[in-house]
């Protein structure tokens, strides 16, 4: 039986999504919650929507599995919340059919990031979500810079180097706004995003937002093919995994599979950020 | 030269705001960063609206110093950013007259409180601040049993009992919302706390929200003359004094405060929670 998760984290003190040797993962301690309930030697095939780095936070992570039993778990969700430590939750969990895949059948995903130019620093109850930037920021500037980013380019210069992996890929949202907290919040989509994608262009904009690039600047770099060096990686903490979408449809799940396998076969890309 | 500051801060690691022997408390670490910056001999005369307990967070606390200057430092909220550790920051600091006080200049303090009923437990961001209450809650029974708690009434029931202090206060507003991500929040806002009362108030109304007690339970109780031991007081993590209140206008500082002391004459309550 194949169920669908939803997930959220706490990504501080994760190596990140993806199971790694000697590593306290999310993907590893979930699966480890798992093993406790249906035992050591069941292969659940966890698979996620956003592989996120270490320090990547989520709200609305999405995964599947496969469970070895034929009547809906009742109590899972439960049993879980008692097993899995405070820093992961899965905060929903339903049955799909077996062509709904987490990671194939996404349409978007959509993340968000936080940060403060305040000059006290960071709320202390948020600190642990929000980025400060030692200067001010202007968010004109940074929607202006990130308008020049919306779209389907090469974003290359904001992708670490994979072989044979493609960097194309389609931004359909990306905006900042000041809450009335003072914290600004980017907020960007789109239907997959590759290593440290966000970011990077997090990082670029910050700079537009600063005054110490002009704000044409991010954008000017999507003719590159390569990685951008001038450009620095914002940090891990100010980012999360908001939502994941997908077709209304279930029968919708397989044909968006295969659209998104015949894209992997030319490029393999990778859906993280 | 008298000076107002707005507090921030993350309570878990604090046993409260006031100074105690051997422990971290937010008033402490706050007149350690004012002696790093003017001295080990000044005397700031630190006075806080709220001295909240141990584990009580902060976003808009209030209190007042006074500083062995003439003139106004500008830097000095940038200077106690760099100080103070990153679970108490200064959000705002500004010159007021010496008939400000912080404590008895107050018109009113206003709390909030979180908790979750969700199967699942906390949002990983937000555990630090957010209680999970085991049972599921009903926010009209929760409003419900706040009605019958508002107004002038004696809170013996919901106070840690004093030696010569009045236990009668002013509750102007009582209520709860259940936010769309599901959260259950809990405004109370008084002229004045006993210590512990808000944490006792919703002890009491989530007993009646999860259907274990009558909604008119916790308002029966304010005809006792001392403290209820059937209330529990809630978990300090789940409260934040959000705001507090003063005369708009300067010249009622000292006469607000006149009015504070003659009650407090009478009857020495302490502004706490």
């Amino acid at each position: 039986m194949r169920l669908r998760l939803d997930v959220s984290y706490d990504g501080a003190d994760f190596s990140g999504w993806a199971v790694q040797p000697d590593r306290r993962t999310v993907a590893g301690v979930m699966n480890d919650a798992l093993h406790r309930l249906y035992g050591q030697d069941v292969h659940f095939g966890l698979t996620v929507a956003g592989r996120t780095d270490a320090g990547v936070h989520a709200t609305g992570q999405v995964c599947h599995l496969d469970l070895p039993v034929t009547e809906f778990p009742e109590k899972l969700l439960y049993r879980l919340a008692g097993i899995l430590p405070v820093d992961v939750r899965v905060t929903s969990l339903r049955e799909v059919p077996e062509t709904f895949n987490a990671r194939f059948s996404a349409t978007f995903r959509r993340y968000e990031y936080r940060v403060t130019d305040a000059l006290f620093g960071a709320e202390p109850l948020r600190r642990k979500d929000t980025v400060v930037w030692p200067r001010p920021l202007d968010v004109d500037r940074l929607n202006a810079a990130a308008r020049l980013l919306i779209g389907e380019h090469d974003y290359a210069a904001y992708c670490r180097h994979k072989e044979n992996a493609t960097t194309i890929r389609e931004i359909t949202r990306l905006d900042w706004r000041r809450d009335p907290d003072g914290i600004l919040l980017c907020t960007v989509q789109a239907d997959a995003f590759c290593q440290s994608m966000v970011r990077s262009l997090v990082g670029a904009m910050l700079f537009a937002g600063d005054g110490r690039k002009e704000v044409d600047w991010p954008g000017s770099l999507l003719t590159m093919r390569e990685r951008a060096s001038a450009v620095a990686v914002a940090p891990a903490h100010g980012l999360a995994l908001v939502e994941v979408g997908y077709p209304d449809d279930p029968d919708e799940f397989e044909r968006q599979s295969d659209r998104t396998r015949r894209m992997r076969v030319l490029s393999t890309p990778e859906a993280t950020a």
